[in-house]
């Protein structure tokens, strides 16, 4: 090796130690985005009174089925639906006054308070994928999640700066029992990481669970006066609730935690395939699934959610990063204002199985609507692929990379007398250089953003490196990320008592596959 | 070969002939988008105010540079301005008031009127790259643009059904004399294409011969009397309009041809670092460029051009897809707006080498705010690579896709009574599912942008079709159009013509390598 080739060596490992350390940063963590743009409104009012009008009619002709779970029928019935069989049909305008006790805007307590994330208002906070069976990565391919894949996104989520809260499941853990990982999964958010997470959804005593082990980390009497986790209720889109995810949200609505209301819609699978038929759904279904939360316990925090994407119709496979599905999230996120609800949509979505030029076009097609919409709580914000059927690791830091641009944008533009840079239009003049004058010397470590990610270098220099694309980049980056990481600090105390409760748990029942 | 591969290959075939044939339908083109979505504005009005208050101070104060131009010194000095050497110092107001004469919305005429182009108000023309010396493929590599290569891209723009207009320099045929090259460039655009396109503007003479080949192309009673080119004026940023741009410029304003008068701006080096700064010599060039095409020609169309990117500040190289450039995008165009001008800014732009990950983030980063902040004519919107340097055959035809995305999401959500669904909502119910109802049925077929270029189909197949990334799809998809090129008709009377014109100015001149 000559000398020339060592230094260029030592260069570029410098270059990639100083990527990671763009791409984590816990310690610097921002809590949450406050947005200062305006929103991007494509339903005039309108429109909107227009899929209300729609929606109500939905509710009352044709109903919304709430499936094997009595309890949410008779609660139905007592405020006044007509209840037959499964079905509950709302007289018009019921629906929306039972949801008029959603708070519009909470807070969710994290363990460390610096974290807390307030879901909202203007307020935009990014959560990582959730939901991958497979995870992805250049080494390995393909594969099923394991709990060291969970643990190591849970990780990055936590070193992200750009990443407010740390999620559910990330992937799954399929190396752990069905009935069990829902343990190993809430303790990995307590244990790996200080920021707000996500509950278990999977049956009512998982529910339960999460809230007993918050009880432990957080104290009983703080989780009986906070919100301390948000969970995912999805419904069984077109226009059914079933047990599992009603008993799911009635336990944490019960506990006054909060649950994200979400039709998770295939459109022209399970919506209509237009846009306005599917938001008129969406409307229906939320409003039906928020009405049984605020039965449960008026004032209990709800999120207003929405998934939607298409299909393609020549093979029915499921598409992203489609124009119709931007037209949904913008339509969506006025309706959900509208029901002065918080909300949420989008994310970083994508049908590639690799973390190629498809996947970059899809996620950005999908997560600037989900910005420039207004929302307030963004699910999948990093590392979705394949549909969602895999958790890349390439992707999540590529992904963290455009949610740090998005930071930058949702401030706006600055106009102090340092931004107009009048003195250095005066000191440099025509035909004269920026890079020098005394304003850009002033400003130039916080003027632009930087990305972790992006190669902006000559031809030559790239090839030098060894013509790296940006997934290789990124392949590096997360490994020297997890080989950095530290865990944040948790009582020994605090910790003891929640292994002795998964422990007391796990041994109370058999291991089981659903 | 087994028959399950030959059916295997067959399938792939075919499939690759229907990218090919989405991706081409020179005959089903649109010639221009009219938006039906609101603008994105992130300026407040008294942002605007204050910038334009500031522009005028630059204006007033420091002035501007018309160099080794004595035409444009006399015309401002007759106007009122103080003219001292070069530099140009405008009253408060009287750049806008000579700007005023700029008509707000034109046509510009195409040799098939199908394709004929309004630009301004709430329209969108979509042009391709402009401007690179190398060109780029996955087979070849990178390497110095030819003539072969430019008419393959002028083809290319013909045949996509998503880029209006045909552009200038699509690539440089490096191969061809540096004063001679205008020649075959403005005829591959007559006679590969029949949409509008750009015209020469490295020297007074090439802008003349381009004039001249309109007349012969449309006539010269129609050239006097419409626009038939828009050609591309850029500054000499900070603050200077050099002699070769002005008289470009001049000749096309004479001609009542159109310009685009453009800052062509690298943050941090051709301009403050900040957005503010930015805008405000952006305003403040444009008004004194285009009043300068006024003093010309009042009425002569203009177009309020904008290219801001921004620096590495650590290297000194360019970036592209960053937030603050999406600022700027936003911020100008409601300069533009308020000058009551057609707009021009954004693309697809990025730095990446290759069509990778971060070429398709930084494009649509771009490209997604160009279109919501309401973009008249977007050059560099299909095939830009490595920060312009090079014309990208791959990326050609991703951009396009995205294109094609983009004409979706303006048309904005459909509120027809087919629209809201409301049968298929009853007639599918609760449980039931969409893809077999009648609603669907009937919709199926155009409900749903289909892209070339993405693949949805599910792991096993895509494997099975070898593991193809976006970029080596779109790599067949190129080869198959230009195999299937058919060019538009041209009358064999004006083609000779043409040739003639061409053959005596080259022999006119040596060859020159500038």
């Amino acid at each position: 090796m000559t000398d020339a080739q060592d230094t260029g060596r030592e260069g570029r490992r410098g270059r990639e130690a100083r990527r990671a350390a763009r791409a984590s940063a816990g310690q610097h963590a921002i809590p949450y985005i406050t947005r200062n743009i305006p929103l991007t409104e494509i339903l005039s009012a309108e429109g909107l009174e227009l899929i209300e009008h729609n929606a109500e009619t939905v509710l009352e002709e044709i109903g919304i089925e709430f499936r094997d779970y009595p309890r949410a029928l008779a609660l139905f019935k007592a405020a006044g639906c007509d209840v037959t069989g499964a079905r509950v049909r709302f007289p018009r305008g019921l629906a929306r006054r039972l949801c008029a006790s959603v708070p519009p805007i909470y807070t969710q307590h994290a363990r460390n308070p610096a974290r807390n994330v307030v879901i909202g208002g203007n307020n935009m906070v990014f959560a990582p994928n959730y939901g991958s069976p497979f995870v992805h990565d250049l080494d390995r391919g393909r594969r099923y999640g394991t709990l060291e894949d969970f643990e190591n996104f849970v990780k990055l989520s936590y070193l992200s700066p750009f990443i407010h809260h740390s999620g559910g499941t990330v992937c799954e853990p399929v190396d752990r029992p069905v009935n069990k990982r829902h343990f190993d999964m809430v303790y990995a958010h307590m244990r790996w990481s200080d920021k707000p997470f996500m509950g278990s959804v999977t049956h009512p005593e998982r529910a339960a669970d999460t809230v007993a082990m918050c009880e432990i980390l957080f104290g009983k009497e703080f989780v009986a006066q906070n919100t301390v986790c948000t969970s995912l209720i999805n419904a069984n889109s077109p226009m059914v609730w079933d047990a599992t995810m009603l008993g799911a949200a009635e336990a944490y609505a019960a506990a006054n935690q909060a649950c994200i209301i979400t039709p998770f819609i295939l459109s022209g699978a399970m919506s209509p395939v237009t846009v306005a038929g599917t938001l008129t759904q969406v409307l229906a279904e939320v409003l039906a699934g928020t009405a049984f939360t605020q039965l449960v316990r008026p004032g209990a925090p709800v999120i207003f959610g929405t998934f939607v994407s298409t299909l393609s119709m020549q093979s029915g496979a499921p598409t992203f990063g489609t124009p119709e599905a931007a037209k949904a999230i913008y339509g969506a996120a006025q309706l959900a204002r509208r029901m002065n609800m918080p909300f949420r949509t989008g994310g970083s979505l994508c049908a590639s199985k690799i973390p190629d030029a498809q996947a970059a076009y899809e996620s950005a097609q999908t997560l600037i609507p989900t910005v420039h919409a207004g929302t307030n709580f963004v699910l999948h914000a990093a590392g979705w692929l394949e549909g969602g059927l895999a958790a890349s690791y390439e992707k999540f830091i590529m992904d963290c990379d455009q949610l740090g641009a998005m930071h930058v944008l949702a401030k706006g533009i600055d106009l102090d007398a340092n931004a107009q840079a009048l003195d250095a239009l005066r000191e440099v003049g025509p035909g004269g250089h920026f890079l020098g004058c005394a304003h850009t010397q002033a400003n130039f470590e916080t003027a632009f953003y930087r990305s972790s990610v992006a190669d902006n270098n000559s031809v030559e220099q790239w090839e030098a490196e060894g013509k790296k694309d940006a997934a290789q980049r990124a392949n590096a980056i997360w490994k020297k990320m997890l080989a950095d990481y530290q865990p944040p600090p948790l009582d020994p105390g605090i910790d003891e008592a929640l292994h002795d409760y998964m422990a007391r748990r796990k041994a109370s029942m058999p291991d089981a596959t659903h």
